[in-house]
């Protein structure tokens, strides 16, 4: 039984849609949403997509870099929509896109994107667990899916949990940057 | 007038200490803190740090990696210190820490930290404004000045506004550590 | 130019869907949702539904008869989706629909509907001002189209503002049911 | 035991007053409270009611047409009265009214008022459990007993739960509405 | 016209009756309503009164000693009546009281009570502003009129804003008191 | 090992530092602080320091008396120190001040000070339990800590707990004030 669970999903099955008004409490003085509060909903969306693909209970284990480019005013409606892109044994990486406009529409654009990873949980034993794998159907999928492990060597370093030497994927990436190397 | 903004401030003049005890609505069914609740608390303690040694309102400019290591539960108590660690024109790095206990003061431990980036906003313009240095002096604080601008650099690639090939810190830090390569 | 508003749109232009994690605080002493945080959801999804439908902010101007059916547990996760039905001059009816499940996805189930209906607010003026029509496509958009102008009859005399002897659609309903009627 | 339960109780023994100011949070764009955040108290008051009457927990089990005519503004006060109207074996009816004016008592007006109904919990079981009789003592009381029951055939109508053509009341109600009928 | 205002009112004017629910994030690990939570609510039921009794807006002054006697627990419903006792110039003291009970109703009790003061704020100026006096009714009204003058006394020691050898009602009370006076 | 709780602690073993952002629910429509809100953080602030200096969970018992001096607006942020000054067989006396100032650290400002009082439960039995006491060190503390006695008697007597005459200290201290007497 627990054989199934290392059976594929697709994304649709789990992708996560969020809608939230920007209320008064959410902003700072200058009348603009908080990153830390637009951090909170991404976590939110991404855990339940991330439960969704598991099968189970999930905790956060990182974020990304995440950059704040444009700033949302107090009334628009953001909208962030969770997909997995790829399961690693007893983990998942979510990627979270977030979409503002008034509340009129008007004013649409793309305002943030995250990678956040979760470690799904055994309701017993309260131990990692096995997640299903992904099946990334759309070239756009298929991409996510592919990067998804050069993240996750950045992810490891930057955590400490590998030692840069042993990142062969980064260190390819950016020897061949090198001044008198060719880049495609 | 504006030059006064850019002479040096010591760390301890900004630094900013949070203490928050877990509430209910705070955590999630297994009956640990919510990432993203934690993320919300990084991000007032660090957009306070970086107002004060910039004298001016601020705003999230993007936070990096970052890891949820050991649960923090229900009812426990966390305190989170910010501290500035450079200036750079319009901006400044923050770091915060974040330690957690029951609130007997028992089980103490660091659960997280974190690199955060605020700009500096004029209040007339509401444009970036320009920032106090900052001056280390412990050797903690020479220690993450330095190692500020390789972050940056890493934190602007991931952001799509630096090319890799221009990031000439991490170029070098990473080929070095090619096989063959001697690392000190 | 306000011609432009009585053009029609769609019901896809403005559909909006939210999810929500129940937490601690939203349920009472049995650990199930309390309808009156179900209902703030449920208005706020609409809300938004309204304004992009009508282009303006709009007002909460009624909500018709909600049952609720099954309890939802503290943990689960509600997705709420609401549609518009059809417009009324200066105000919109929008139809909500609750499903919830665990947060894996088990035990999926509708929980909910409602019918709200919206003013939409001129923001020079602040009074009622012309929203664009429906276009209904599919047969259940059709179907909801129609029966909209019985519900808005009896939505008025609840509301007090149409007299019962009015509502001619209503008796018309009413007297054809009937004992010694035959009602197809 | 349970016969004690079957008892009649009057309505001051349940009636339920609350004072609630609106906070910026409660307040959509334009400054006005959201009707989903009155709904909320609304169904607060009327639960803490019902559950005074029936002696036991309980949960919503409906509400009906709620129709908002005036706003309330940011920073004015709110007083919710929930009365008990007639209970129905396993369940009550409650009646709440909604008065809003200015913090100093300024421009005090009725804004809404709602019929809730509760089913009672049995706290062993959590079966639905037999609650005691609404003793009416004013001429206004006995009114809201004697309506209850058409307000109740609706109800069902509206949840589903009853066909038009059992709703005797109401088919007798706007039969003798139609043209060429005289109502009293 | 600002002579009005200082024409008296009863006190059964600006009487407020706030109830609310204890839900999980108003306690603490054991279960029980925060003291600090209870203080918010009691300061809100007490500014509507203020506010109604002085017909304008008021700023909190201060609150003296409360005591937390038994504790309420999560689920539990409270009952806070707040009444004017007596104005002096341009500020009026409050009298709180807070019952406790299950939602049932069973295990009725008083908590707490406390007095707090108000200062009326003119909306104009920003400056505080005359009060109507209060007209005590009641025998138990009398007395919270009468000792409200060495509450007031203590109040202004306590504060740093009289001298302790200036309260002369307060050392008439302690003087008498001392061993070989008897006392009444 | 009950013993070891009776041994001494110096106050920096619990002092504990909170900062907050004061943001739009936490204001009145002046745009200014509710006291009940600045009280829930008092309360929060002494509890864990309480909690860390008895090492065990703590109820509130009571608080003494609190002004309200300065305004403190929308936007600015607080600082509350907590630090223990006594102890008293099963309770804690906590000492915490308040600064605020804009977020940019300009118009620092002491705004209030208060003393609440908790009760040491022991996790078993539920019932008080013995505390450790305080070791003064600075003449600061050795003050808090003789004065303390004094507002420990008029707490009991405003509580109702201590009758006026067995208050020795506060008699001799307002007695030797009566004019007539020489005050050092």
């Amino acid at each position: 039984m627990e054989q199934e669970k290392t059976e594929g999903k697709t994304t649709v099955y789990s992708r996560t849609v969020m809608t939230e008004m920007i209320m008064p409490n959410d902003t700072n003085p200058m009348g603009n949403l908080m990153g830390g509060y637009l951090m909170r909903w991404m976590d939110i969306a991404c855990a339940v997509c991330a439960a969704r693909h598991c099968g189970s209970q999930v905790a956060t284990a990182s974020v990304d870099h995440i950059s704040f480019h444009s700033p949302i005013k107090l009334g628009e409606v953001i909208t962030l929509t969770a997909t997995v892109t790829r399961a690693f044994n007893t983990s998942v990486e979510i990627y979270v896109e977030v979409l503002a406009s008034e509340i009129t529409g008007q004013n649409p654009r793309q305002c943030n994107h995250a990678y956040f990873t979760f470690v799904a949980i055994d309701p017993v034993s309260g131990k990692p667990t096995a997640v299903p794998s992904v099946i990334p159907l759309t070239n756009e999928e298929k991409k996510q899916y592919e990067v998804a492990v050069r993240r996750r060597e950045l992810r490891l370093i930057l955590a400490g949990r590998m030692k840069p030497e042993e990142a062969t994927e980064l260190q390819n990436f950016f020897s061949q940057l090198k001044p008198g190397n060719s880049v495609g």
